[in-house]
């Protein structure tokens, strides 16, 4: 079986993350990190969440299996059963053990047309 | 005449693709990879497709002409026969022989008022 | 008087450009080429039109002034006094004498409730 | 306690701002510029606006404390006590004295129903 490379960089940011209150019509507002592992490898993943007036929560963990990807809504990042708060400010910091892609989507449904925006995440070297 | 010279890179990343299931309005839910060839030559680019919870289909291949833009629907890559499933989280790759830029774009007309959104795929070096 | 540096990258694409045909409600559907032109020298622009089935649109010229930015409705590229075509795919090259950074946004109008995309063209150096 | 180091850059774009005159149903159209400071130092920007037809207004002040986002809204970045006009297209130049990632999202509310963008900026380096 052919061994496939990890591809893309092992640290990267979104700095505009944001839980939206209200949700009508009938989708539900939330966001998307989307993560791509090309490896033959799994990537183990630690997400920090940063804040505007408190410390941040660090280095929540999360698998992405060998050649998947995961569109991993934000709801399910638990720090003591808890997800991050809705409609405050927030920027999440995402650090893989090998290198990964990550995209940042968010579909704002406050209205009952809904509103979609999406970035490629930042990526340190 | 002049020869024009291949501009881009030569693999290229989108971590979150999805075709949204429904449509309402005027205009059809749909995504597209738009790809520029500035070059003399035809471009012969190899899609791979990646899932949460199955294996790749790989290499699924497209032509883009030399001095053409093609703004490719996903719902045109078949794997024998079958696009890619709607309501299902994927992830895209793109492979060319030559360099080549590669955006990515969804219309999200699940509710009458469109929503749209756009990034540059992510180029691995 | 100080003397500012042009800063950025001298060529830019946008593969996914597009004029929607229609436009309802209050605002009119367009596409915007935004450039800043952080230096203190005049930036001559030189916009390449790439489509799907035609050779290209070479070389349209535009002005962007010292130490400002110009929000480029691509309706104004005018070649033998015609713009880019309304509802047909194409793409978007960028060149100019000294660095720049470009943005491309899309407001479209289709439906009287208004969808927005974003993304910084890609810089190719 | 551990010193964390600065990540990103310290040298932002944004060609494309605009703040929307007009705001319908429940949310205010806006801008943000999202700010994620990963340092165990202070960080001190200064903000360039950029216009079409005068002369630039120079660096306004802001600062993102050690480890924290801040999401700031672009009627808040005063010059003599004045935000920048609405209805104007604009750029925005962002310094920062140590390196910092920086992404630019726009909420356009001139309809009931809302439509999003988002763009990382661009880094100088």
């Amino acid at each position: 079986m052919a061994l496939h490379e990890a591809k893309g960089a092992t640290y990267w940011v979104i700095p505009d993350a944001y839980i939206p209150e209200k949700s009508s019509g009938g989708l539900t507002s939330h966001e998307s990190v989307c993560v791509l592992n090309t490896s033959s490898e799994d990537a183990q993943l630690l997400f920090t969440i940063f804040f505007e007036d408190r410390e941040p929560v660090e280095d929540i963990p999360y698998l992405v299996e060998a050649r998947r990807t995961k569109h991993i809504r934000t709801s399910t990042l638990l720090q003591e059963g808890m997800p991050p708060p809705a409609g405050v400010p927030y920027a999440i910091e995402v650090k893989s053990q090998i290198p990964v892609i990550v995209q940042y989507s968010r579909l704002d449904a406050t209205q009952a047309e809904n509103a979609l925006m999406s970035v490629m995440a930042y990526p340190v070297r």
